[in-house]
């Protein structure tokens, strides 16, 4: 093993080309490979290390348990002049969205807007990947995606809801409003961190396997759940269980994936529910021209000074101004595209296992 | 004054056929009186009273004051194939959104879907009244709309974001899904109620002036704020701004309303901000025909299997089981349509006083 100083840092490029090298090792075609490859990086990029390359691996143990198909190719099922139903043949979602939003991205251009629903697909990375395609074309981007059931609605405690974010992407005159947003209260990436650090979490994140409120950020391993934005009914969980029931609907119902309980889990080793009423998970992304309701540079001027509005409102402390969404992401971006992106000691190693496995060398 | 029984129960005819005959009397054309009386009446139908016939004598005052216009005329101001942008003509919100629904309908029928943003508008009523229009057209309803500015964005103490309601509306086989929701933690309307009972509120549903934590229902008078869904920080109030922040950028932004501090209150002795960035207050409505994606009968029996599991699914309390978004709400106005709309006495004595006022007969 190399050594290395903590944090390693790697750029961009490199960990890019290896992740390219690696999905396309596994027939993933190269266009495919590239997006996917871009995705992960981006999130990367973006401080979301959730959904970077430390789940490289565990997309190869879904593809060579079959459960992700390569090489695939999505297809049209079915369209109309604003919308368009995806077959994604079970292959990666992280390259099937953004295929969906290309698509939603020439509709819009011929008629206004744009809808994608994706059944067949799987795990995307982050939604905000796909809905920001939107902003070099002046258009407003969405993206859904249900997900690994882990959350239970208000009042229950089954796990029917996976964190099924909402996603969307406005530009302005000198920067983009980005909401890519879990609809339950705490994504999983926070609890894994509580767990690494020891730390108690929250009341108002899960419940135990009984329904009750729990601390422990290992709840989830004892058949435990995630509780929907909100945290309990009295602040509002219905309306985070509501929003991520919509985000089901357009993602699965709509789209003929599965749903509720029967969305696929993203770990290669829990089985899928059989038999289940739909196909693979789905996605539900669009487009929407801003000079189909209005003129852009008017649009860009407003937004800009909605950003600007927000940012400078008052604060409760002096030191902590209102954030705008999307601006921390936006900022880390910037920071690591000059400085190359920080990989946890147990990244490291775990893409070095992945680069000896399958013979693709990783320049670390 | 007549004599009643607490709670006294009127007719939803006659109570409408009331609304529509003060509406008319004020110069409201015919149409939109009566479109108007049904937004208030489906409000009483559904539960919802803090946006019914309590409202009226505050839209009276609006158009007494010359900010509700009397006659108007929506019309359209930019339209592509999915979509269209709506000059509302500063008249009634309850009809203007309405219209915009129908043309959001006749679009989808055409391409798919449609959108349908207006401008220059007053408050719509319940949201649910205009998504579920498209229901009956087997489409999916959204509706949305910015409003009187109450609710601080996380970190900041200013009021920015009305509770700026998120709409959907889906058809299943025997029923519908429909998920009306503010993006605060909690509506303006259950601040009231603790008011009348003399009641504390839960923390985490307003700020005080300094913004800190308070359980005083009347904090809002004393230049309090409403806090977004999430509550703090740490159970993701980031996501409950980004969201009525979303519905600010659809409803005002895109529209050409106006928007963030902006939008001109409800109450007729606030007046609004000048110079403002746009005109009234605005609405954002949409309809996604189900065949423009898959079969609607394949849909509807799919739907009705996500309604039937999340129903059956395990509750936490044996005699509380998981409801599904719009539930309560379709029971009540079954309910109600049998046995009347009960009245507060307040609202009774509001609405005589009307009745008086106006010379508009109401038999109670």
């Amino acid at each position: 093993m190399t050594t290395y100083q903590e944090p390693y840092h790697i750029s961009t490029q490199i960990l890019q080309n290896f992740v390219f090298a690696i999905f396309n090792s596994f027939q993933v075609p190269e266009n495919q490979a590239l997006i996917s490859s871009q995705c992960l990086l981006e999130a990367e990029l973006r401080g979301i290390e959730s959904h970077g390359v430390a789940r490289l691996s565990g997309y190869l143990r879904l593809i060579e348990k079959g459960r992700i198909k390569v090489p695939s190719k999505p297809y049209i099922i079915h369209e109309s002049p604003s919308t368009a139903s995806i077959d994604g043949d079970a292959g990666l979602g992280l390259y099937n969205a953004n295929y969906a939003m290309d698509i939603a991205i020439e509709k819009a251009k011929a008629c206004g807007t744009g809808w994608v629903a994706i059944k067949n697909s799987n795990h995307f990375g982050i939604a905000a990947f796909h809905a920001m395609k939107a902003l070099e074309h002046d258009m407003i981007g969405f993206s859904f995606t249900n997900a690994s059931p882990l959350v239970a609605p208000t009042f229950g405690k089954d796990r029917l809801l996976g964190t099924n974010p909402i996603c969307i992407a406005v530009p302005a005159l000198k920067e983009h409003f980005v909401l890519d947003m879990a609809t339950s209260a705490a994504a999983n990436g926070k609890l894994e961190i509580a767990q690494r650090k020891n730390q108690l979490i929250p009341t108002g994140w899960v419940l135990n396997k009984d329904g009750q409120d729990s601390n422990d950020p290992n709840e989830l391993k004892n058949k435990g759940v995630l509780l929907p934005l909100g945290s309990d009914k009295d602040h509002g969980s219905h309306k985070g269980y509501g929003l991520g029931a919509m985000v089901d609907i357009l993602s699965g119902v709509l789209s003929g994936a599965n749903f509720g309980p029967w969305v696929p889990p993203f770990v290669s080793f829990l089985d899928p529910i059989t038999p289940s009423p739909g196909e693979g998970l789905g996605h539900f992304v669009g487009a929407m021209r801003i000079d189909a309701f209005q003129s852009v540079d008017s649009f860009k001027k407003n937004m800009q000074l909605w950003i600007d509005t927000f940012r400078n409102s008052t604060p409760i402390e002096k030191n902590q101004r209102v954030i705008i969404p999307g601006e921390p992401e936006a900022l880390m971006k910037e920071e690591r595209l000059k400085h190359g992106i920080p990989l946890h000691p147990l990244v490291i190693q775990d893409l070095q296992e992945i680069s000896k496995k399958y013979g693709v060398p990783l320049p670390i």
